[in-house]
């Protein structure tokens, strides 16, 4: 008899210098809360059927929505006091992309790389010609208000006219990654993954991280797994490193385990890369891991309970 | 006794619907001309022991100057009448790597890129913050005029107004994918590679295609082998086509020729991605498949003859 599908979802809200001390109980609650509900939205998707693609982008439109993490909604300010965001969504069932970097105002930019994917030649737009593409596909526009949170907002006034920029909303000590992301494998085995992100705090305008592009963020390949990532964007980009996990997988016979163990804790550590990724496997197999302190996560495999962390266990 | 360290070059100034009969003897012989003199130009830094960064990089620089490809001066009209210009380059050494897209008015794209490797926190930079880096790294600037061909002129006004693109300087029923490239291992062994384009005749604004993204267009790694691609790019980002070669020699044992037949004769064939690319591995071998009807096309090994080619031979 063949073995009964399954399915699993996983998810991240960043990485970075994330410490018990850091966050009052309060604050951590709400975070937990928060990845919680997230992770709600992606399961009750795969349990009723719902592709892996559906459900990694519903959940990082709830992820977008609230203003914890550094994506849509709660996007960090750039040099010029703008939020200038980038996601990416991939489909491992047939290698189809969307990309978008450098988009304003655009409320949840992970909806804009799905409609990239699903209606559009292109894999990767870039502002301005997203936004106008968005335009054309009706997509939600939200004014600067909609994107301003006071802490934020604090972040960046602490920063301005200087040269230091800062990975997310983190004290002058403290490197966070904002970075939001789901991976998911569905009932009928395609996976998924989608990832975004508001940026850096002050840093120079366009700057591009590994969020927006496919192979270094995000990757999804029915034959191996699905991978959405969260660090120091650079050090992602040059070692590509979410296709490189597939690649260990498929060429090597890797474990998702053994892969992004040796990726996340060998080979970007070698280069002084921080940050983290979430990733399944086709065998519902979860990965969580990071070499940053911590990391906002979670994960649920079909039958089991949920799980939620944010830092070293 | 050691093996004593060889060096080697490949560049391509485009591939797709390139046939006999679309090219005048005259004009070939220009192509051929051109090809020839930038080898020349790579080969002979790699002589005098220069680095396989420094070669790409002159190389590509030669070919950005000519007219007749699609990059630098030679970019084609992009919708609004722009010429929007995009580069990568990787060190194989250090995996340090630089990319810029979206930029106007820089004379030499591969150097702005150089220059993000070189002097840069980031990896990539796309327009206008790009240009801003430009500028204060002192690079050259050139008037719209500079990149005006009539031939290119001619293109963008049968194809304006309408929501047609194409992918170089081509007849409506062919397909060219207008990118030049490089790539070369040194007599210390290391490896690099570049590539750079002008875009797509007509695109849209602000899509953005391989040639830019490390892992897809460009990849380099003194473990494995350098790449350059060109092609339709949205494929080559989807198959993540340059690190792929990469980690089938790294992870699967393949040499480079087995490694990049099975990608581009096989793989990109059958999604439907056209292109072809040139790459040399550590060993000095060198591989220029491709899997549309021809592409600009050189190679030169150290103590042999230096090899130029258009069509499918």
């Amino acid at each position: 008899m063949e073995k009964k599908q399954s399915f699993a979802l996983a998810l991240h809200g960043g990485a970075g210098t994330i410490t018990r001390a850091s966050l009052t109980p309060e604050l951590e609650k709400e975070y937990r809360t928060a990845l919680r509900q997230a992770l709600e939205v992606g399961y009750n998707i795969l349990r009723e059927g719902g592709s892996a693609l559906t459900a990694v982008e519903a959940t990082v439109v709830n992820l977008e929505d609230c203003p914890l993490f550094n994506a849509g909604r709660g996007s960090v300010f750039n040099k010029l006091g703008f939020h200038e965001m980038d996601a990416s969504i991939m489909c491992g069932r047939n290698l189809e992309a969307g990309a978008i970097t450098g988009v304003r105002n655009i409320k949840n930019p992970i909806l804009l790389a799905s409609e990239v994917l699903h209606h559009s030649d292109h894999v990767f737009l870039s502002h301005p010609g997203a936004e106008e593409f968005a335009r054309n596909q009706g997509l939600a526009f939200e004014p600067d208000a909609y994107f301003f949170t006071q802490q934020r907002y604090d972040q960046w006034q602490a920063l301005r006219d200087s040269d230091v920029y800062m990975l997310d909303h983190s004290e002058t000590e403290e490197k966070k990654f904002g970075t939001v992301g789901a991976v998911a494998v569905d009932l009928e085995g395609n996976l998924a993954a989608a990832t975004s992100t508001g940026g850096m705090t002050n840093k120079n305008f366009n700057r591009i991280g590994d969020t927006p592009v496919i192979g270094a963020g995000t990757y999804a390949n029915n034959k191996t797994c699905a991978v959405s990532c969260t660090g120091h964007g650079e050090y992602f980009i040059r070692n590509v490193v979410a296709y490189d996990i597939s690649c260990l997988m498929e060429y090597k016979g890797l474990s998702l385990t053994e892969a992004s163990n040796l990726v996340v804790h060998q080979k970007l550590k070698q280069h002084g890369g921080e940050g983290g990724l979430v990733a399944v496997s086709y065998t519902c197999e979860v990965a969580l891991p990071f070499n940053s302190e911590g990391m906002y996560r979670g994960s649920w495999v079909a039958g089991q309970e949920p799980t939620v962390a944010i830092y070293q266990e």
